[in-house]
């Protein structure tokens, strides 16, 4: 680490490298910013697993597709064998209310334990999925597996889900779709361990180029 | 829409497909809950380009590599061109005392105009890299582009680059490693125009079969 002018700490590659193992995963996790705060349910048809996640990514709204990054070495481990059994899965948004309880989830439980036991939340089933969803959570959203794509570079894994169904807290549903994500209390997550709670600065107009930016909407 | 019981909406994958465009693209951009905020600085050599990009996601820290899905037939497409001729950009975090400039980077600018000039943003460069940062930003990081992933189902891409150096502001580093981004004010996206200010719930404790989360620091 090498002090820079204009209070800038500076780290090259090798300066990474050289980091140990938890100050390194603690940095890193934190520089691409926040994170979306999700668990994904699945099932092997006889236990339910439930597992923290901070990489879902918006793939494409027409049709609707949402990926997720994980690795296949470590937790969320059964939930990949999952997905691969079964083709489903459930990505559930985790809120203020409850987020310690989702974060537990992220412990090693032996395969036999549902952690939907271990940290007392609710498994929900649609009439349309065989993966559970959260009963507690505003964002419920049920997936089919549309490619696993390897990312060949660390040996993770790209997970593409084509959206099956939604349910969504219907209070916070705008006319225009938009959906009022501060209103239904939703997380999100900074580095490994971190968890807030957004409050909104501006929606902001449609960006054109001779046009200024506009505030639609803003809280101050 | 279906209204189901206890407040849910209820959407099926057919209903998402028979929204009108624009109401389907805020719903499901907002699905995946709060994503980062970032511009990418490329260049052709000759002329700067900046882009805001809400899907940068955590691919690995060791080694570091940071992945996001562009997408090769809209903005920001000279993005895409830019990093496949130079093999390399740099991402720059976006804070709540510029974010409305940040945003307006996404207007469809000519070629030839640089956003950095069009919305008043100031390019700066390391040693290291012909990519451009932002200087206003308190999280640069350079890339070199390690793999360009094809996500077969809709035409878009996984663009992985390791992390080649970050500049990161002093203050806003823990010993271990952790960032402060609320120190940093660092803003997060909803949907497509919305941005937000997080405030920190707490930091837990590393998830343990046996033991209960704790809360290791909290602002309540």
């Amino acid at each position: 680490m090498i002090d820079s002018s204009n209070d800038f700490a500076f780290f090259t590659h090798d300066d990474l490298l050289k980091m140990d193992k938890l100050q390194r995963s603690n940095f890193v996790n934190c520089l691409s910013g926040y994170k979306s705060a999700n668990l994904v349910g699945t099932t092997d048809g006889r236990i339910e697993n439930l597992a923290v996640i901070s990489s879902v990514v918006h793939i494409g709204a027409n049709p609707p597709f949402l990926g997720m990054v994980l690795r296949p070495h470590t937790v969320p481990r059964h939930t990949l064998e999952n997905i691969k059994q079964t083709g489903q899965y459930t990505i559930n948004a985790i809120d203020a209310s409850w987020y310690e309880k989702a974060h537990q989830t992220a412990a090693r439980y032996p395969k036999e334990v549902s952690e939907f036991d271990a940290v007392a939340l609710t498994p929900w089933y649609s009439q349309g999925l065989i993966a559970p969803y959260v009963c507690e959570s505003k964002i419920k959203i049920g997936l089919q597996v549309a490619e696993i794509t390897p990312i060949h570079c660390n040996n993770t894994q790209l997970v593409v889900g084509k959206i099956d169904e939604v349910y969504v807290d219907a209070h916070a549903i705008a006319e225009d779709g938009m959906l009022d994500l501060p209103v239904m209390d939703i997380a999100c997550i900074s580095g490994l361990d971190t968890y807030h709670r957004p409050q909104m600065l501006a929606r902001l107009s449609y960006a054109k180029p001779d046009t200024p930016t506009k505030r639609l909407s803003a809280n101050s």
